[in-house]
């Protein structure tokens, strides 16, 4: 077998074997082929696409490069929850303590963020001393004694990924459906969960821009996880505008324990994660009717269960949890600068990726790996989609360190924001849920 | 500017600008640009193509990466042809001869040939002690003192395709006419000519396998030499067939010289020869009428000024010029075998890609850059297509060194040849001419 009749196969439109991926991937992740027939056989599928199948070869070709994560006695019972990635996307930290309250096993395997704001990880560690730096052996005695723990991803899970992904950043070939579902899917299947469930977002502020977009990959990752036997249930949902009002790490945990003590009670954030828990209730099996789920979980919040879990969590990992009671043990910005309204109406819609961009310019993301995040900054979101605004209120308030900073990033704030005197409808949360 | 929005760019079918080409080229000829992005470029280009003008200003680029040779005084009248490359091509060698002695200068620049026979270097090295390695001043030198020097490329010549050649070779994107074009263009430019024949080849032994794609890729050729400056001239020619009836580097010579003495009066070689020659004096304006053009070419050759040309070229680069007249001089093939046919009727065609391949077998060509070559061994078809032939005559003679590897020749040969029983129609050998 010789590589470059692999990429030429792949040129000429035709399906690869499961031989040949195999070839492929252990000959990419062994280093024995150069990186540049890597690259080019990258832009052939980024022309010519894959079969369902060949997506799923490639997924498993990928899982195999690496090590699995094996949970033992809890393996078929953990559940995982994974976002394709929005804006101001806290749901991950909202549901993981309302499911392992309902005594749903959870052991998540995180990666650190790269991109506009942090992820769940860095959010988590805005909390002071909070170390998601545990083994798995670690992880699973957590989940036996609390019944849930968070862990950094640092073991050889699926480096063949890896290697593909640095190529594809640098070879304009991200955008390719096959190659974002292997992706997604095999670090999953190697995270070792037996229920998970993937958020795959559309809208400004994520990787896909149409709903259609979003469904066919939302369909590709559930077939894949089909054909290796596990189940996968994606849902597709809305990233036109941030999620909640809190972007920002330290921010968003604090509007997170909001959620968890019932103080929000509606809005995107309470919508998708009672949805998201209803479906992780049903998929697991601890609930037959949606409407018994539902109500069981708001229970959870009402009671205090919930929080109390989190707060669980946090002193497993080492946190600060006083935190949950006094906001200020979060680390603080220097600057607090609330922008008012010009004009009065109604919010017609929050760009979710101006708005991105602009916590990105205050030093709440990062570029590279290793790059320092400043938990403190964000912005919070005053008015959402579809609320009344009269002119003079108080639009958001930019959380910062740098006077230079909070004006760059009131520049695409004031961008995201639209102002119009109709009451615009609605924005459904969830557009499409696909199950195997 | 950044490599992978260049990637991006031309990945999406967009065009891109002489100033991203520049900027692509020298990041590629000054190893700041990683390989795998240039091939992953590469294949999006093999996708998408490229317009005219991005064409030549690849080109251009190209040129400009490297050095280009100045044949001084005579830099405007030095005529250059160059093949696509086919089976049993000799006709740059016997047209290099009669052009010298029509008067037109030539100094040849050749590469050492890869592929199943060897490049016209290969095949003019089997003349014992002949020796291409000239320098440009004695390159001049010559050219001053008997009109004609063919020399091999050693200079600094357009590195940048060098570089894209040995990706293309191992990422399946030979194949994509802007690529091509731009290697084959950019090489004779920079290699000093005035004038340039290019003979653009068709057929099962050439690398364009339908006539409307050597047009296509003729015509791009010669618009991207009218974008540059340069008179260039595409021929597009058939290689069903191989050229003439000697397949192998010292028995090609052997026929070229037959052809210089006068001896082959008609077939392939003889009329793709005079053919050129004739384009050649026009193009040069030596003549402006072609049968007067015509006529002068074949007094060359019966006055003998022709191969007495041809022994001078021989004498001057330090060749045996015996060769000349005993040709068992130039180095004999241990066996020699001759296959007869098992049928009467007419030969219906040669495959020459099937001949090539037999005769690489016999060791008359290379694989890699330093390989040896056999110069004794080949392949004479004593049929061509359209010659009648009864069972038992003699269809064709292998000169070989191994019994074993004249069976695996024989066993190509054998597939190569067809009989019918109706005289098949004449090949036509120039198929369209294409002028700036």
């Amino acid at each position: 077998m010789r590589i470059v009749d692999i990429i030429d196969k792949k040129k000429q439109g035709k399906e690869l074997s499961k031989d040949e991926i195999n070839y492929f991937i252990s000959s990419l992740t062994d280093n024995s082929m150069p990186d540049y027939q890597a690259s080019a056989w990258l832009m052939a599928v980024w022309f010519r696409g894959m079969s369902e199948i060949e997506t799923a070869n490639l997924t498993d070709a990928i899982i195999n490069s690496g090590d699995c994560i094996d949970f033992g006695e809890f393996s078929k019972q953990i559940f995982d929850k994974h976002s394709t990635g929005g804006v101001g996307d806290k749901v991950t930290i909202t549901l993981i303590p309302l499911l392992a309250a309902a005594g749903i096993p959870i052991a998540k395997l995180s990666g650190k963020g790269l991109g506009h704001t942090g992820g769940t990880i860095d959010k988590l560690e805005s909390i002071p001393n909070f170390s998601c730096r545990l083994s798995v052996e670690e992880m699973i005695n957590q989940v036996k004694k609390i019944g849930v723990a968070i862990g950094q991803q640092t073991n050889n899970l699926t480096p063949a990924d890896g290697i593909l992904y640095s190529l594809r950043d640098v070879t304009a070939t991200i955008d390719s459906m096959p190659l974002i579902a292997s992706s997604v899917v095999s670090k999953k299947i190697a995270a070792g969960a037996g229920h998970i469930i993937l958020d795959v977002k559309y809208g400004s502020g994520a990787f896909m821009k149409t709903p259609q977009d979003a469904v066919e990959l939302a369909k590709l990752m559930v077939r894949v996880g089909k054909h290796l036997n596990k189940s996968i249930i994606a849902v597709v949902t809305s990233m036109e505008e941030p999620l909640g009002r809190a972007v920002g790490n330290a921010l968003e945990i604090i509007e997170s324990i909001e959620f968890l003590k019932g103080n929000i009670i509606k809005g995107d954030i309470a919508e998708l994660t009672y949805d998201f828990a209803t479906i992780a209730l049903m998929q697991t099996g601890k609930f037959i009717d949606e409407e018994t789920a539902r109500a069981y979980l708001k229970e959870l919040i009402y009671t205090g269960k919930a929080i109390d879990k989190f707060k669980e969590l946090i002193i497993a990992q080492g946190g600060d949890p006083e935190v949950i009671n006094n906001y200020s043990k979060f680390p603080q910005s220097q600057f607090k600068i609330e922008v008012k309204a010009k004009s009065s109406g109604y919010i017609k819609r929050i760009d979710a990726y101006k708005t991105a961009y602009g916590c990105k310019l205050l030093g709440a993301g990062r570029d590279k790996k290793n790059d320092p995040i400043d938990y403190s900054v964000g912005v919070f979101l005053n008015k959402k989609t579809g609320e009344p605004v009269a002119n003079g209120d108080v639009l958001y308030t930019i959380y910062s360190n740098a006077p230079a900073k909070t004006e760059e990033c009131k520049k695409y704030l004031d961008e995201a924001f639209e102002i119009c005197t109709e009451k615009p409808a609605a924005i459904k949360q969830i557009y499409e849920i696909i199950k195997p």
